[in-house]
């Protein structure tokens, strides 16, 4: 054996780009996806769990809502670690549910329904450089419609997803769902005589219109050019279009300007006033969209299939108090083929340098038509909704004015050699629902025990000694009172409260429920 | 590009050794592991989530319930996918969660409280050959004490255990939690002269005792000499000890099969009859072993934490009908260095060959006082337990009863001009909180959305034509009654109920209500 002094220690760190999650942000989380899958359990969803890994073939390279397609998965080749042959196939972990769907769906299609409506949550993994708030594990929370050719099914995808947020906490005027389709964008770049195979140009294009809301019009109009100097100094690259295509263009970004203006009046006045009081709505703003996008046929074809899913949300009641059509939305390049949503949270949050934003996209989705046809060489419509789930715990926990929940009753050890007894007081308040543990360390020093109570957030802990023991009662050290009177309490609260109260053993589980219930 | 009919189709298919989880196994584990998380919390632990990843020097080789601990994970070098730089570190998919509590308690230390009571839930990896029912992802959910040396952190680890399989829905007398101390077998093992570092040795021993409740006396006797030769023929090499050695082994093997006997028949008996009739307990059967042991220092000590276990036990009432001291219990080589426990269901089943055997276990643990040394150089005592989700939900499945959850009501499509209209039906049921959507498939085909609500597991499928639609009503098909109709009803039943009724519109959430309650 080596000598013990020689080994090298193993540093205890988290890996680069990863976190660990501590008690109740474990549990918030849990709670808030048990709410999301209640939902989409309600509209119909199965659940779906695939492994973590599949074969890099399998997966292929899909990204849906970043910029970069090849971005990096964790990748390994199989069998590399037994003795070293290297034949294995690759295998990763999965970057998103929606590849790992389109994998079932096609292995699986003869014996599943269809439509087959399956919902799935649980981490993905992407091979990114780590950076602030951005991690290489992280959840999400999907829904998806395989084998429904229906815009019905995209429009219910929009409710879906109002629905969701406000179950989850989020009230109603604190979100938008925007609704567009890739159609139509794709329709007004026709227009503008961009070619398909351009895409550069597109991609320039489009993020330019997914900018509208920040930049405005302005700011568009040089992207479409030359390009754009933001406050920072840095320079944007523009499209260089030419007099023409940017008159194309910037007519349906006016125009699309003048929609959200008008659809956010209508959801502010209904908000106020939930009597309608204008005939301005989704169906109305669609309509003006038809002349936007300059005759191109898959431009009207888009404008078509928005004009199903706005009649569809009107005669459900969701109206632009929670979904909006915005031909402004985009929602990634090169992946979605027809509706795309996106869900955004709409209060006012301070960012790193103090400046009031409002918080911003926390889910979103869209019909993607092409993937199921990598494995089957059939297309396979489909269409399906994406919840960023840390943001959007983040944003509730924002909103949120709940206190942490409580930690255990601490159960001290004043004499180890009573154990079973400290353990049968303890036993008494876990019977009656009560949370509680007895102290395990090391009970010698009872300030050690004590501050163990603090350190968890107990609401109390539980005294007894010999004494107390001898005449059935125990002493209960009341913390919840006790860090508030440290906290500098008026004399007043002094005086009327006794930080620890001697109570019969028999009437202990009374007396820590009235305790937690104050 | 690449002309298309030249493109490679991925295969659809589940990873080897991998498994895809539908529907209601989704939802149930999920049930599951919520009870068991409730149990976990009301006695004190937090919750912990690291994630899925850890460098392979973090993770060490540790292996808790196999035999092998150089039994592989899954690595890749951090880099190999970004260019070829193959400089950074080797990470993995953890094999278990105690390798990463170990992490981040070294890592976190200072602000953690101590004791650290935590659990976890969530996926393991293991780079195993695949075989039935033997999967390379699978679930664990542990509880964990760390930094307390008291056997009363493993004695509430049994108590734990008893409890929460009670809280899944085991039936008391279904299960038993066998406790035993790894410093009483390497006691007996120093009294029999077999060396601390002939560890080949010592492995045949262990696995022999702990298989004395299959092979019986005689069995192990053969494996503590030559060795033996099961009823397939297959031999399995023996310890070829001498014949001191193996008398002090079977004196003790002996002994254990008389407690063992002893606590049974306690067991049972309090199981038939509540008040005790028998004087005979865990903290007797403890006294008896201590004979065993033949005078070694490290068994003695086993035999004292024993007997404060079994004291602790006793105190709260845990009795022999759940929890037993068992020495023969093993547990594992070479990781657990103290008590050690084992929860079984002793329920019988039927194996592949149609015998009847108990189904066995599903959780286990211990005390592994060495992990956290690792990080830091010192020793942390530490205790948990750890539970075999997928083995447990099958245990559960085979006692279960109870039908399947019912699919969703199934709007038909009769018109698709209606879309709204029937999205409006299905609103209804929904926001009652009953389960249903509206068919998104083709509708063209009526069957083929009967055949959806079939396979969809549907209690009813609701129709309206633009007659019922003028009318204000709907027809109900139920399709529970149907089911059972097509089965081959009597033929009462066919003339007392229609699988078909008309319903007011208004009347058709109570109506829906009553048919899923029936």
């Amino acid at each position: 054996m080596a000598k013990k002094d020689k080994i090298r220690r193993p540093r205890a760190e988290t890996p680069k780009g990863f976190r660990d999650y501590f008690g109740g942000d474990v549990t918030r989380r849990a709670e808030m996806l048990a709410k999301v899958a209640e939902v989409y359990h309600r509209y119909g969803f199965e659940a779906l769990e695939t492994s973590a890994v599949e074969t890099v073939e399998a997966l292929g390279k899909f990204l849906p809502d970043v910029d970069r397609p090849n971005e990096g998965v964790f990748a390994w080749k199989e069998g590399a670690q037994e003795g070293g042959e290297q034949d294995g196939d690759w295998m990763a972990l999965r970057y998103d549910l929606t590849a790992p769907l389109a994998r079932v769906y096609a292995q699986h299609r003869n014996d599943l329904p269809t439509p087959y409506r399956r919902y799935a949550m649980g981490p993905v993994w992407r091979n990114e450089k780590p950076g602030p708030g951005r991690f290489r594990q992280f959840y999400q929370c999907d829904a998806d419609t395989v084998g429904a050719a229906s815009v019905a099914a995209d429009a219910e995808m929009a409710m879906l997803l109002a629905d969701v947020l406000e179950a989850v906490g989020i009230a109603r005027g604190d979100y938008v769902v925007r609704v567009n389709n890739r159609k139509v964008l794709n329709g007004v770049m026709e227009a503008a005589g961009i070619a398909e195979d351009d895409e550069r140009t597109r991609g320039i294009v489009l993020r330019a219109v997914d900018k509208l809301d920040r930049l405005g019009e302005a700011g568009v109009h040089a992207l479409l050019g030359e390009g754009r100097k933001d406050e920072s100094g840095d320079f944007t690259e523009g499209a260089r279009l030419d007099i023409d295509a940017v008159r194309t263009i910037e007519k349906f970004v006016h125009g699309t300007r003048i929609i959200q203006d008008q659809l956010e009046d209508v959801a502010n006045q209904s908000r106020a006033d939930p009597l309608p009081t204008s005939d301005v709505n989704n169906v109305e703003a669609v309509r003006y969209l038809r002349d936007l996008v300059s005759g191109s046929e898959i431009g009207l074809e888009g404008v078509a299939e928005l004009e199903q899913i706005a009649a569809l949300l009107e005669a459900q009641g969701y109206g632009p108090d929670r979904i909006v059509i915005d031909p402004s939305t985009v929602r990634g390049l090169g992946y979605y083929t027809g509706p795309v949503l996106e869900a955004e949270l709409t209060f006012e949050i301070t960012d790193e340098k103090g400046r009031p934003r409002q918080f911003g996209s926390v889910a979103g989705g869209g019909r993607y038509d092409d993937l199921v046809k990598r494995f089957t060489g059939q297309a396979v419509p489909a269409t399906g909704v994406s919840l960023g789930v840390d943001r959007l715990l983040a944003a509730l926990e924002m909103q949120s004015v709940a206190p942490a929940a409580p930690g255990p009753v601490v159960v001290t050890v004043m004499d180890r050699d009573r154990m079973g007894e400290y353990q049968s007081i303890c036993a008494r308040l876990r019977a009656e629902g009560i949370r509680a543990e007895v102290y395990l360390g090391n009970p010698k020093n009872f300030g050690n025990q004590l501050k163990y109570a603090d350190k968890r957030g107990s609401p109390a802990a539980i005294i007894q000694g010999s004494d107390e023991a001898a005449r059935g009662v125990v002493q209960v050290k009341d913390l919840i009172l006790g860090a508030r009177l440290a906290e500098g309490a008026s004399l007043e609260e002094w005086k009327s409260h006794e930080a620890q109260t001697e109570v019969p053993l028999d009437g202990l589980v009374d007396y820590v429920k009235a305790l937690l219930a104050r």
